[in-house]
């Protein structure tokens, strides 16, 4: 299919590699930031621009991947007619296209994108939605031909799903970040870390949350925890997380 | 060598049967509840006792791993003499030990150990300590037999990376079960969060937490916290965590 790309982040980069890579034509990449969209564009080998009114009307799908909150003004600015016009968030209702575009809907692969880290998108969930059974179709075939996981899901939902995504990702890889401060405040290199965050991770993988929960919360070991909060009495928000998460493990133990 | 099991837990059971199979004789399990006592010792081929004054006195190694906080009782009740006696907690000092005992040290193996999921011991790091440097070259052995990744560590660093364990190991998964219980709310199985599990944990192996952290609070998306707070109306506990992590990943990028 002929894609233009509206947005130069990660998930636009690493969509539009992947699509690019199955056979797709990216056409055109637009971002408000000349540089993000140049250094796109040459990725991909194809124009860009920086101007909404520059924007192709010669592609079949727009697919939109720019930050949450300027979606909205982004979406006036430009013409869509009856285009096939995507957008790629968790957190947005997929009605938020409704006023601007004929046909539209939502292509959101579930997995975290960094710069530099290639995704297996073969493996990547991908939830879909549209405003008619002809998009879903069309949508669909677009998203099967990156992943073999790919299941229609309503904007309620969606964002359900991305809500759980933030704890069980974006919050868990800052508690990564307090350990590697913590280590650090003693001299201890991060890596000492890396055996016990993978078998962390597979092991929930294999087991369930319940029956992989470890660490003196789980035993009511309160000797450890009074000693834990004193280590943290100069991190006070440390300390205060500390004293929740324990509490809140402690009480789901026992019900 | 001949090693006596003071403990029937998770951390007795992996690293008995792993002693085991390095051809190490575990000679005697003890365990204050019989029947733990008794699986163990017959996961071990050896016998079992509760009673503390029937602990052989004919082994080379007694390998304290109980609860952290029934260390203290147990010590006074066992005639030591000056047979080796380790604990294996990390956030124990060895010096607890120096009463009752006249060589002594710790073997802490740095990982998290559930019942049913096996453990490649070879890539734990071990984490030894010991009164003397006789006593040490003896922990060293042991620990070499089951890893290649054995390294002196004092009670002070260890109790601090015990600590950065229980952020980047029990509480993270604390987050996987929160993020299984925001799901079951709408009928969604947890296994969807696998592939994001397992790519955050690989992103963080071979990037960094810094380079590695995306979702709302990094980008300061302000509108899709708001969204997110709202949905956590009904969890008061779970809406103060998700607005303190925020605000000090929002810190932790600002500076």
């Amino acid at each position: 299919m002929r894609i233009c790309l509206i947005g130069s982040g990660n998930v636009a980069t690493h969509l539009g590699i992947a699509l690019s890579e199955k056979g797709h034509q990216i056409v055109q990449v637009w971002s408000p930031t000349a540089k993000h969209a140049e250094i796109l564009a040459t990725k991909l080998n194809c124009p860009f621009t920086t101007q909404t009114d520059s924007i192709t009307l010669e592609c079949d799908i727009y697919l939109i991947s720019i930050k949450d909150n300027t979606i909205t003004t982004l979406l006036p600015e430009i013409k869509w007619k009856n285009k096939l016009v995507l957008h790629t968030a968790g957190s947005i209702s997929m009605e938020i296209l409704a006023p601007y575009c004929q046909n539209f809907g939502v292509l959101y692969p579930f997995q975290t994108f960094s710069a530099g880290k290639k995704i297996d998108f073969d493996q990547v969930p991908f939830y879909i939605e549209s405003n008619s059974p002809q998009n879903l179709e069309v949508i669909n075939r677009l998203a099967q031909s990156l992943s073999h996981r790919v299941t229609p899901l309503d904007s309620t939902r969606r964002q359900q799903i991305h809500l759980a995504a933030v704890f069980a990702c974006n919050f868990v890889n800052h508690f990564y970040a307090i350990a590697k401060e913590l280590l650090g405040e003693s001299g201890i290199d991060f890596e000492i870390l890396k055996p016990l965050i993978l078998e962390t991770a597979n092991k929930v993988i294999s087991q369930s949350p319940e029956s992989s929960q470890t660490g003196p919360a789980i035993r009511n070991d309160k000797v450890v925890m009074e000693k834990h909060l004193a280590m943290l009495n100069s991190h006070p928000d440390l300390k205060e997380l500390y004293e929740q998460i324990s509490k809140r493990i402690i009480q789901t133990h026992i019900h």
